[in-house]
């Protein structure tokens, strides 16, 4: 595609994400299914509740910017053939717990660095209904991202992920 | 491998980012030459001097780790084929630029996360040395990605990056 304007910039990113996201919608069922903690295992499985909603909200930009193109995002796939690979290793518990929760926090910050240049060029563009979904969408990639660092330093669980696995 | 305990997980985290880190030092001056924006050349251009660093540190952590094998990392390489589908766009100029940043800001994230789950390590290990050496990079690629944030929303151009490809 042609990136003669900033509308173009937006619309890559719009279908970059909306790529992105249905890959993970897609990946995190499996990913869930190999956390041994329940924590992380809830949390993996309320992160993709959330995922659904923010195809959703990409769908109403889309709609209402009527975009409808499509690109598969090569930057999301990279990462969840990374975090595949870290699925079919051998290993348990807490070590592999750690390394899931290792490849869950760079999706999340592929997401955090997309939703923050498309929340950006919204607010450029004055795209106002577009920059408050993205918006919404940005706080929950933040959440998550926080979250997933609790569970591995020790917020939730007592000592943490990490700490468990040490130990060993 | 093996991921049995968080030194297994630690070790995976080094062969990953030094994959990541060499693939970078690779792709940087393309991205360089690609940016029509004079700041953001050079900002490029320093972060390639900075990567540069970042792999000796990571020989570093390696020898005295004994740490020997290596791995490919495919979530950079995902990452940088999709700086390379920009670079194949047409399109010139500021919005270019835009695009540049957003996935130069990706890549940025990535080793964000990834500098941290290995800090994190690191720390809960007890490897001091490397904990210090990982915990100075990660200062640079966050304050990498702020830089580009500035660069793209106006606080080093006149209006930034984004202001000007509106304008067109």
């Amino acid at each position: 595609m042609s990136l003669a304007t900033l509308d173009d910039v937006f619309t890559e990113q719009i279908e970059d994400l909306y790529s992105a996201e249905t890959q993970l919608v897609s990946a995190l069922p499996k990913m869930a299914g190999a956390a041994s903690d329940e924590k992380l295992r809830q949390a993996i499985e309320t992160h993709l509740e959330q995922t659904r909603g923010h195809v959703e909200r990409l769908e109403r930009i889309r709609g209402d910017l009527g975009i409808t193109g499509s690109q598969r995002c090569k930057g999301m796939a990279g990462l969840l053939e990374e975090g595949e690979e870290v699925l079919g290793e051998s290993g348990s518990g807490a070590p592999k717990d750690a390394a899931l929760i290792a490849a869950a926090q760079r999706v999340e910050h592929y997401e955090i660095a997309a939703y923050g240049t498309a929340w950006t060029l919204a607010d450029e563009l004055g795209y106002d209904d577009a920059k408050r979904l993205l918006g919404e969408t940005l706080d929950e990639e933040s959440q998550a991202d926080e979250l997933l660092t609790k569970i591995a330093t020790g917020g939730l669980l007592r000592g943490g992920v990490n700490r468990e696995a040490a130990e060993r």
